[in-house]
């Protein structure tokens, strides 16, 4: 919501520079929500698998850890492909599209990945997951003419992301 | 979150099928939600029009109205939105998009129209709105190998939808 | 929401048409939303049947997919009748009930059948909320002079339901 | 959600005496949060009619209160009549039905009481929610065999209300 | 969202009288929503425990009432926390904390508490839980004049709950 | 929710070392996100004076862009406070707290910013509301041992923030 409306403005304000480039800040967009939330995917796995492995803690505990691990893994899988969607349906122009023609098929990678990570446990596909988002977020930060940097996430599973180089 | 798991369960089940056609039965989408969500976008622009021309009905009266339109155009552009990203990304498969190669660009496009619709109350930007969603329930029904047909919305803004036709 | 701001400006707008009968065409209310939500507690049932009756996928397989099985039985159930309410609550006039006395006790019973379907996976349970709910859809119809008819919904479990016959 | 499952187990534990009579502990229903709700209603009643009659603040000041104390009188109306339709539809047995056969009209006199309040800022009416609400909250703690007493909520709008006496 | 709006208008309205004392009629903050909600985690850990230690019904029957005991518990301990925060951060002033320097730390320890009570099922950690959140309904209600009672909450668990004494 | 339980199972799993220091990885926790709602809370002040300045774009683009901006502020606001509650209330431990005793009451300060920022459009209580949530990611990142930097946000208003220097 928030994103149309800032680029709205922008564009009224900044007409000129908005025809000639597409360098206009347009608003507040920022892909680390949906790499903070494919990361919590993965993190969610590795508990699952913890969970699996440990030595038995009783049933009701058991079942208590697995539920919440399920549904935290579920909530962030739909909110990194909702994230991502806002990016691409809302900031992304065709002039983009034109520099980065494979960026329709990405959010379509994306989105099938974010299946997958639901239906399974399986990390490798979380991991691919990541790994989709962070070639995403590369393309949004060239788009906006910020160099970027690869660093270990600050957390665990401390893969390593894409940030823009600020 | 539906969409996925049915999907998932059915490819394990009907596992000869699936290889074969893309005619599983894979799961309950329906293109009707978005539909209906993006009629309603045009409705409320309709009401917005009729409070702005009516006779003034008082201030309190006029902002409680207005305030109202506002915020439902708001959620139905968004949910219209947000129902076409779960078709597209969970339903839709590659085999689909060889046979319907304008698909991303479509979904791209009600993306964009959905942003329009919310950034002001233009009328002819909510029809093309639920024109392009028809046009996208069409190319859905078809995968499913269902026959489509026309017809009026039975509730105002009563304008020409695609339906199945069971 | 919607429903009651159209319904509030129509009566402004066609005031000596509602005093004379029921035929006005109030807002964007359709069972169809309900009628899927249903749909899909039926369809949950049958994926929860089927996983306990399947091969063993392993302890981790099968906690993820339960799990998510059982949530969106559960979300699905309370839409559907949160979704009659709105209907029952918003649409329905009291010349409706009038002339349909038995419709706040189907109404009452949709919503004891919709809490047994969570509180289990009993089948023919489902079954009887997903019937239920058509029939109060095709009573929804009727008050809009709008003819209805019965088709398999196109999609698992392919139960027949009833629709309006545009 | 809740409440339909304490229910299911109350009545597994407790049979004999739930057939008896309705003295079952049946589960944490409150119709408080309806009732604080309501008020709610009218407290931002009394705000917007300040808003109007009073020295005027800018502009921005002024849209940025009016839009607030909508979207919040919207909000606390649905809250009211979401959990009135949770008590009645989960709480509420036949054999309370048939003690107060008025119970189905009350309930559907509510639902048309929050749209009202939705779709103005009539003070009458969100009075007659209030009350509506409180004799709904009267009829439920008779149901629970606890008696009640009349007392001013303390907090504006101050109005008197239904409480149990515990 | 609701308490600041109120609260900023009585101050407006009542400048004299909010200066000289904190007894101004801030709006309608009510801790009886955290309190009944830290009652349901209890009871859901009640429930748990009765089904953990229940005759067994079935591998279906017992995982969708496990699941949905435990989103129950999650729900509302994370309501709890809500609740608790809004009415810290926004009602309590700074005049309030100098009377009472231990809030700061007790709602840091409610904090702690709704994490507790979500990682287990550990029935004494609900009950403090509640504990804490009647002393926090305590300081409350002293902060607005009004006298306290305890009396059993009149729904299981039937703990002991502060009320105020209207 | 995620928080908690990530935290738990490190506490298990690391129980020497949690037992030590305060060093552990605890889990996906990331001021980021109360920062960037905190900024859009400023973004959306800008807009709102810019739309007041501007030349007037008719009564319904007017009404339609203050609706919106103002729904936008009042959402990322709440957002912000929801975000700094989770981190001090979930992560935040008393060690830390001992380590900075300021921290309670920069919560209380950041509570009590986030409600006036919703209450006006004050553009001063917007920059007052980062900073203080800009202090309290400083702190968050200290109690992890990761230096931090300060730079200007990549998009508009493009204040300076705080940033792990990662």
């Amino acid at each position: 919501m928030l994103y149309k409306l800032i680029e709205t403005l922008d564009q009224k304000f900044h007409f000129e520079r908005a025809q000639a480039h597409c360098d206009i800040p347009c608003g507040i967009y920022d892909p680390s929500t949906a790499q903070i939330a494919a990361l919590t995917v993965v993190r969610m796995m590795d508990l699952i698998a913890a969970l699996e492995g440990g030595a038995d803690k009783g049933k009701t505990e058991y079942h208590n850890s697995m539920s919440r691990y399920i549904a935290v893994k579920e909530e962030h899988a739909e909110k990194a492909k909702r994230e991502v969607r806002v990016i691409w349906g809302d900031y992304i122009k065709p002039e983009h599209t034109e520099k980065h023609p494979e960026l329709h098929d990405l959010v379509f990678k994306i989105m099938k990945l974010g299946s997958k990570v639901r239906q399974s446990a399986d990390r490798e596909a979380g991991v691919e997951f990541v790994e989709a988002i962070n070639k995403f977020a590369g393309i949004f930060w060239e788009t906006k003419g910020i160099a970027i940097k690869r660093a270990k996430a600050p957390y665990a599973p401390a893969m390593e992301m894409v940030y823009p180089n600020l």
